[in-house]
């Protein structure tokens, strides 16, 4: 199933889409008052957080909804009809960020900075502040008093839903939620000049994500989709999330050690080679361009990079 | 005024706390019903977020509490029979905190790794998630199957106040609400190992905060008091925050720079020299140590290293 956050009519709501509706969780509850009970309790108008935390039980009542449209008539939008917003605006911590999980961008890294760093034998983590999440469409702040060396890096972003401290890699995979898309905008320049990567992954609009949440029960093999992103239409990255360096399930065990992981919590799994600092001649997003990112199964995440100051 | 969060007669609240007594907020209100509508609003049972972006109608009241404590009487509980939490259990965003902010722990670091680093030209950002936080007197998760090195960090923490982007380092303290004390607790060997040194940093119990939050008007200088920390009665940590190779207006400016601060977010400014893993031989915390951090004007924050696992 699709998740998003949806804007319409002036109200924000999570939604369950199909092809071409978003079904308003909000409007669909007293549609199916029993069945909205038995899946939220108490809670009568859930938010996305509430929803993941909920788990199966939130699932068989969106299961429902999509089963019986004509009973939920009343909830259904055109998606078209609908903004999507980011699927999660405001995770329990900041965003989990991987840094240097596929090979050939640290390949790339190395020859652009002329260095011979070794693969990393541990998962690299850093953050970005929930202040840093935006939606599909929004737009990406390009503050030239702030920095002059914006980039992009297209992720798969897993979503927690069973959360838990001290996960085994075996059991890892049964705590994920879902997956989206995650863009880890970066200011190369602060990156680099205040040492750890934090402040220059972290500016406000540094987190585009969507376009949804896609369930995990519809990702049989997380590892095998195609991940992309494109500049104005020009090809930038394009590679397989087989080559993570560190699969999901390790990354779980490895952040999860000691640190509890809560529901709706967002692990961004690192990003592919392509990415514009690496290339010959160095490419910055300048204000205007489009970027798409696209992983396959999952769906397409557009932002534009907007002039500000 | 010292603000701290309180758990008393199984309730939490915040408070404002005397020498020898606590004033359980939310009991306070009902004394001077119309004070406290036009410092909180509709809002009727205030969090200490909601306290501190409420600024300077909350503290009106507050000091109307101090000032008439007769009239407060029902709200009054002896300081003694209170426990003190964290005074801000959930900041809006993970724990902003500062790596290498004293010269001289810089020169411990570089005689220990016999490295040659020089002073960092900004301040370097790392974070601390919610998770981590835990208050006064609680106990430090030692587990011995995550880490073998677990340190200590004593630092000023500030509060902000009044939010912002692109805050200007001369208007930087009028942004400041107050002043805590954080232990930022680091296991060593993750530090190192994950490369980024979040995941070293952010263990569940690996901020102590507290013991309450002293307001900006208290203390007329920060940059001028004496910060000390000891393990089990023998002194490790004992500087100066005049010290500080940033100072905090400069550490806001740089930190704002096109992200965004809200009120209750949260900055530890770094460490002074003394910690353990700098000592000759080097000195690793055990399960059963017990950890006082004291700042002048501020406070005592005393937690004990617990074993885990």
């Amino acid at each position: 199933m699709k998740l998003a956050m949806i804007e319409h009519g002036g109200r924000t709501s999570p939604a369950v889409c199909t092809d071409d509706s978003a079904f308003d969780l909000q409007r669909a509850l007293p549609c199916a008052a029993e069945a909205a009970r038995e899946a939220f309790g108490a809670n009568a108008l859930p938010s996305m957080l509430d929803l993941i935390a909920a788990g199966e039980r939130a699932l068989r009542f969106l299961r429902a909804v999509l089963d019986d449209p004509g009973r939920f008539a009343a909830a259904r939008a055109p998606l078209a009809a609908v903004r999507l917003l980011a699927p999660i605006p405001r995770p329990p911590k900041n965003v989990f960020c991987l840094g240097r999980n596929y090979a050939e961008h640290i390949r790339e890294d190395n020859v652009s900075r002329d260095q011979a760093t070794a693969l990393p034998e541990v998962p690299q983590f850093f953050t970005k502040p929930w202040t840093a999440i935006v939606g599909p469409e929004a737009g990406i702040r390009y503050d030239q008093r702030v920095t002059r060396r914006l980039d992009y890096e297209v992720e798969l972003a897993v979503v927690i839903g069973r959360g838990g401290r001290d996960i085994a890699e075996e059991q890892a995979m049964d705590h994920v939620f879902g997956y989206t898309i995650v863009n880890d905008v970066s200011a190369r320049d602060l990156q680099k000049r205040h040492d750890q990567w934090f402040k220059g992954k972290a500016l406000d609009t540094f987190c585009p994500m969507g376009p949804w949440i896609v369930t995990a029960d519809e990702i049989a093999d997380p590892h095998a989709l195609r991940i992309e992103l494109g500049v104005n239409g020009q090809p930038r990255q394009d590679a397989s999330t087989a080559q993570m360096i560190f699969p999901i399930a390790r990354q779980i065990a490895s952040l999860s050690a000691g640190l509890t992981l809560e529901p709706g919590d967002v692990i961004a799994t690192g990003t592919p080679s392509g990415v514009g600092y690496a290339m010959n001649p160095r490419q910055w997003l300048q204000a205007g361009d489009e970027i798409v990112c696209r992983i396959e199964k999952i769906g397409t995440l557009r932002n534009r990079v907007v002039a500000a100051g």
